[in-house]
């Protein structure tokens, strides 16, 4: 049978008090509709279909790439309304998963839990047992089949001390809801056309509701607030680091971690405290990171050792390199096996080979440096003039003496040798030493200024 | 009825085994003392008097900006004689709440609600209903008004069950305290004088006694060693994350937010893991703050986005700057807007012009910089000459290449460039390039030093 | 009585996913197995038998320095089996104590207790009353004495009730042992020779069971995977959180604070969120740790504050410093009393006289420098001449002007002056001034790079 999944993503989210549509909120690094979408992809689909409209185009805009069927409630007149508008795009054939862009954690294997138990009597959806329900809409059972949805407000005495709640997810036929919702009424104290109502429908049809629970609660949960969106956040992480810790990731403290992207690890792994890991992520073999690191779409090799405050974007690091404490790492940085990355180090859109080293305030950008070669501690790359970057070239074994500066475009050749101190604007020949330097001047008993009265 | 405010903070605080006496202990950057004085003020009291004791012109003298009357209880004999000693200088009418330095957390709105409730009967007490009561003073109802406190070692069985405790919190007309601790007595094990014994005073006159109790318990916990003083600066950390969050602002993890002062903020603020805020901060709408940056006493405007591990003290900063990450903002530092402070840069007592750049080792000190400079990385502002500071001008359109001093006081011209590597020790022309430096020498087939056999 | 603690640690620990034997698993920098023999250390016990197995030489090796008699088991054939080894080189007078690698926070207490206890009747062991028993074995007992312990599988419902359960922890006479563990049978499902079947021999003979249970859970939690290692992990950071603050120490939250060896305190130190102190460290009176800051095997004299940031490795610091933000001090670092190191200075090897300042962006490595002298920012030793590492001397009261290079070996005499951007390859006498510069060049309207046209 095939499947949509139709999700509502049209609501402002007052409460986030928020110039940003509610399901463009970003939860681990990714717009909370992007959870939901994500999980819809995984069950295959035939189709999404998404209802947008506060911030509509901005919604659009923020998943041009996906394959998403875009269907505009212009006004917000209740969740019944909102699948209404679907209607004249939904197949007649076929089941759909009702979801919301706000409810960002349902997971893959709930939904296909869902499908499956709703297939068979064409209307489904999910419950949770809460200790407290108070302000939900109780599920009210006859023998253990679901007769209605009753809310709280109209809950009487009795029904009020029923824990099972509705969470609003639905699995229903397609026939069914072009059955159903154009029937919707919105007689009622809010004027709204509720989804809810369609579960009435169907029982006095004599139809079964099926049903299933989520494995967590928090799969269920909706975020209304910044409160709710960090608690979704650390239940998210939470997850994670279980996930994690289950490959063999030694986390030191799993509740400071956060992973907003995705991260493949090797085995035995270490990862400290108040690391963050952001987009695609891989660390080898024995990897360390250590505390506070920060590293974004980075590729790190087997037995690497990162020290603490480290920050990584889009580098790729290789094998037994030692890099930190305070070292960064920005888009480009190629690192090959046994580099050394010291202390204030930066390294931008550069390459670097075998086992050299820059151990202390440097900045490499637009460079590539050979292998076996040590730059000395506040060596600049020059790569900028103003106007134009431009390429350091240093071979293999070259010692560049401290507080260099290399004015790029410019070469040093394999074996060079560069003085202490050299502003380098012309190109070192091969085991050449070069330097740029005055002679030293002393004189004697000088009188230094002194502290001016004020 | 005019009100008045006692504040006991005589005591020692054995357990803190600290040298600082225990009501200058800081929570959340201030004094536990000075969190229920700025209670205390917020309640418009006419009158706020404060018992001090140990460590006694310590105290005084952290408060010397406050309007307090300062009364010292030479000797601790009791909580009730610390009142005692109040008398002198008590007013004859109105009514006081009491309160205590080491109870640092509770709220004006309680406190509203138990001068409210008071002041009809001239006696009230704020007590909590606990799940464990061991050790406290349980308050004996009968027919729902409160007969006794009964301290637990004095308690029946019976009366050890009851979970309502007193907090020590009490509201009393002056009229009856000046009747009161006249004649309280220190006729028991410790020989010393109880507050507590008023409401004994009270009930035998036939007064009721009014109660209520706080929103939630740790406004009436009191901090006896650093366990307690740990337990709530997190509830009091909690507390205004919840805050910030119902104003819009994003705390990726409000459990690693820490606010030592007041923080405005605009709307969609964003703030990572483990930032610090102390002092008065303001961020405007859309800023970004990045995991584990620091802010004290600073102020950015919108849009700007600041990278992890940024340290600011007393720093104004523009809109849509970028900042960080590892950038250090010292008191004087004036940023305009679209400026960018990049990795390793150090800004003190300087302003920098609309969109100038700073991206990487530079020490920026007693400077101006105008607008659309570019100062290369490992620019030095030599500002300090052993002796004295001296200012460093750069105009607008300024280029300064990496690694050069500029040895103030200097000033570099409008459109001026300067070669990389240079001191520059005199003023630059408007539009000039300057450079100091000697000729590149290179001598061929150097032998470079061999490691010595050790 | 002689005591004998054995120690089980030959296990896999296949769910840890680890090239490394579980038992080296390391929780608060220390192996799993560590914690277990520093403990039966502080037990005087008269002898240590450990027992390996899986990557035995590696664990064996982790401890050559102990004094411990290593029992080598070929094949895991249960516990009963591992003791059984042991056998051979076990006293026949005295008790042993039994404990296991992979539990490592049982205190010395607890095990006192449980020796003291056991000592009576020959055999004793510790249980737990837990909420949730399912799947432990189950300790029957009948008016108070033990009778069996019996596995949840095979255990009635009325026995799935029972909450208390085995921990696997025993105390036997050795004459028992050598008595009971040749009579093990493996005829049971898993075909292992289990210890806990000593405990129906035991009753079998009338003996009394002794027991005891510890005084909280987590001391008798075994790891069998990342996710029980980090919750040992935080469970144990958390117990020397609190230990600290009882001393005095003012922890800002005792969640973000790891500890991964031994810390001695003054009083009124005060520790920032997400400090981490590795080896042995030691924080004189009043000694203030910014937060994120990380300390290795480092001395801290009173009154030095520390700024966030920081990373110390066998470094010993003085009296009144300060130090930081993102200062890094490497071994050999020495530090004399009110000396500064501020941000983004890294020393090495280099001891520092009174007073003496180096504040922004500065490499001390190998060197001495004497009181009083200021290294101005950007200063480099050049230590390293690409094979050998060389000394700089500083004498006192010297004046190293920005972005200078000391070229090593060169002693700077007291009272001397280097001037800004100098490479001092010679030495430089007392109270002179030594630079070495290039004249300033300026050249008149001069035209900058264009941007190249792409």
């Amino acid at each position: 049978m095939s499947t949509t999944v139709i999700i509502l993503a049209a609501g402002k989210g007052t409460r986030m008090r928020s110039k940003l549509p509610k399901v463009l909120q970003p939860l681990a690094g990714q717009p909370l509709l992007g959870h939901v979408i994500h999980t819809a992809k995984q069950l295959h689909a035939q189709n999404i279909i998404t209802i947008y409209g506060h911030g509509g185009d901005l919604v659009k805009n923020s998943f041009q790439h996906e394959h998403i069927q875009w269907v505009e409630q212009a006004e917000q007149l209740g969740t019944g309304h909102a699948v209404q508008v679907t209607l004249p795009v939904l197949a007649q054939d076929g089941i759909s998963l009702i979801l919301y862009g706000d409810v960002p954690l349902v997971r893959q294997q709930t939904l296909e839990q869902l499908l499956a138990a709703s297939s068979e009597t064409g209307i489904g959806m999910i419950t949770l047992t809460v200790d407290n329900p108070t302000g939900y809409g109780r599920i009210v059972r006859d023998n253990g089949k679901i007769q209605a949805i009753v809310e709280h407000k109209d809950a009487s005495d009795e029904q009020r001390q029923i824990q099972e709640i509705n969470t609003g997810i639905y699995c229903v036929s397609n026939a069914k809801l072009h059955e159903w919702l154009p029937k919707l009424s919105n007689n009622n104290a809010q004027g709204e056309y509720y989804l809810t109502d369609i579960v009435a429908m169907a029982v006095a049809e004599g139809l079964e509701i099926a049903s299933i629970q989520p494995e967590q609660a928090f799969e269920v949960e909706g975020v209304n607030d910044r409160i709710q969106l960090a608690a979704l956040e650390r239940e998210f992480q939470a997850q994670q680091a279980l996930e994690l810790m289950r490959q063999g990731v030694t986390l030191t403290d799993p509740k400071r971690f956060d992973l907003r992207g995705n991260l493949k690890v090797g085995h035995d792994v270490r990862i400290d405290i108040n690391v963050i890991i952001e987009g695609d992520c891989e660390l080898g073999d024995g990897v360390e990171i250590g505390a506070g690191c920060v590293l974004k779409n980075t590729k790190i090799a087997a037995g690497t050792k990162v020290q603490p405050y480290s920050i990584f974007d889009g580098a790729i690091v290789g094998e037994d390199t030692q890099i930190g404490p305070f070292a960064r790492l920005r888009p480009g940085a190629k690192l090959a096996n046994e580099v050394h990355i010291g202390n204030f180090v930066e390294v931008k859109n550069t390459s670097i080979g075998l086992g050299s080293k820059a151990n202390h305030f440097t900045y490499l950008g637009d460079a590539e440096v050979g292998a076996g070669s040590n730059i000395g501690a506040g060596t600049i790359t020059c790569n900028y003039d103003g106007a134009n970057k431009h390429k350091t070239m240093i071979g293999d074994a070259v010692f560049i003496g401290s507080n260099s500066s290399l004015v790029a475009p410019v070469k040093v050749g394999s074996g060079a040798t560069v003085g202490a101190g050299s502003v380098i604007t012309r190109d070192v020949a091969e085991n050449a030493l070069a330097f740029e330097r005055a002679q030293q001047v002393e004189k004697a008993n000088y009188q230094r200024p002194q502290k001016t009265k004020k």
